[in-house]
């Protein structure tokens, strides 16, 4: 890959997730890829302090640690053992040497119908999670997830929404992921991330492209760049022109992608990027 | 169903497709259904003029014809068949007695990543129908449909967008169809349906609620009223507080409820509606 100019690709583990966490660094080393975003449950698996050692053994940046959040809740109980867990995700995400946490919010509780009502109590928990994630070191990053997730899993659907969220704490506790995937399809977006660049709140910027048929459940039928209906270097250019120069992080869900050989399907990642992106 | 008030229910067709036409009428007859919405597909095959015939003699009000639309092509031919299919759907909503003909836009052509633009060609295909539309006696009435359709259906997929576009042509010409399964998710849409009601542009308000998890293809998952997580009466005062006086239409796509037995399923949606609406 020595001919790619990879300097600000990041690739998530999701994405090839048929990778151990051993394998990810060692294929990221022999392909020139220089930062990783990474997910809770794997790295638990291995350890928090091993992955933690591993990837800086690597010399590779952690752009972000997926995810904290499901903060929707109505039970007590609940609440308070989301809030713990959500308070591990923060120690995670500054052991690993990320300071961003990527937060998918939840979804409607059982039987409820009130999308608003569930905005709230993200809100009401945020202010408990913002102000220790400011004394770890890290930044809380809502992601919006793509309306049809609005159910029964991500009740903030627009980065609107996100950035109604956000505003209401400092930018360096609270900001927003922008993720192709969810948000190509709204005409608003461009003006909600010129709004969330001049408050630097556009804490990570990630990239899957939409392709259809989606699958049973539309969790995992996220595209390879460059396969689907997204025009990527039109987002890149409005985080761009909304000052972002961060990492571009490619996060993938994708069975088919998965079925394939890891490192092969992390280097085609890589070329991908490299076309779709304005290096 | 004597028990219910069913005046304001309206019945759409694919709902109960598993019903023959002649069948569907003389559901709607034994059950006190006043109304129904119809297909073009089922109509053309019964025969337009005879399925008018049925309807007429059924004393049933046919409150909409769906649909018309697929309006985003670049091929000059594809474009000039797309209209005269369209024309067509309007001499069949003026011939079943229906004002009122629902339109689905359509998907990006293979290849095409700018939504907007796809847009622009559905205002410049409108720019012809809607003057014939008029001249029958026909309602355009653009509906859009939920952000997972944006690629491969419809490429408007907000009430404001819809909106916009609508609002290029006199509101007689020209509506939207509100119907919650596609912008429940949406909390732009309130300000959307007031802005379309001052406008008297709301020309037809269809229910179906939103069940998860969705099936392969995201078509066919629409979930029965009152199973899912969408608030009916919130919307219907919604629609109602803007004005909307008319029918209330079920229209759900859902492969389980097609396996039963059709009269059954019209009986309880009928039980459903009433249950879920204020009548």
């Amino acid at each position: 890959m020595s001919d790619l100019d990879l300097t600000r690709f990041s690739i998530n583990q999701m994405t090839v997730k048929q990778l151990t966490l051993p394998e990810l660094a060692a294929a990221c080393r022999d392909l020139g890829v220089p930062a990783v975003g990474l997910w809770r449950a794997p790295v638990q698996e291995y350890g928090v302090e091993a992955a933690a050692r591993l990837v800086r053994d690597a010399g590779l940046t952690v752009t972000t640690l997926c995810r904290g959040g499901f903060l929707t809740t109505v039970d007590a109980d609940e609440r308070a053992a989301a809030l713990a867990d959500n308070r591990r995700a923060v120690d995670e995400a500054a052991a690993l040497g990320t300071d961003t946490l990527v937060l998918v919010s939840g979804g409607l509780p059982p039987g409820a119908k009130d999308l608003r009502a569930a905005r709230e109590r993200i809100a009401d928990a945020l202010t408990e999670l913002a102000p220790y994630a400011e004394d770890h070191g890290v930044k809380l990053a809502i992601e919006p997830l793509h309306p049809m997730f609005a159910s029964d899993r991500c009740v903030v659907s627009t980065l609107t929404q996100a950035l109604d969220l956000a505003e209401r704490f400092p930018a360096h506790q609270v900001g927003v992921t922008v993720d192709t995937y969810h948000i190509w399809w709204d005409d608003t977006a461009p003006e909600a991330i010129a709004r969330a660049g001049a408050q630097n709140r556009i804490h990570t910027f990630q990239l899957a492209d939409w392709i259809t048929p989606l699958p049973e459940g539309v969790l995992n039928g996220r595209g390879q760049i460059g396969d689907g209906a997204i025009d990527m270097r039109q987002w890149q250019g409005y985080v761009e022109a909304a000052g972002y120069t961060g990492s571009i992080e490619v996060e993938l869900f994708n069975e088919d992608l998965w079925a394939g050989d890891g490192r092969e399907l992390l280097a085609e990642t890589a070329r991908r990027w490299a076309e779709n992106v304005e290096v």
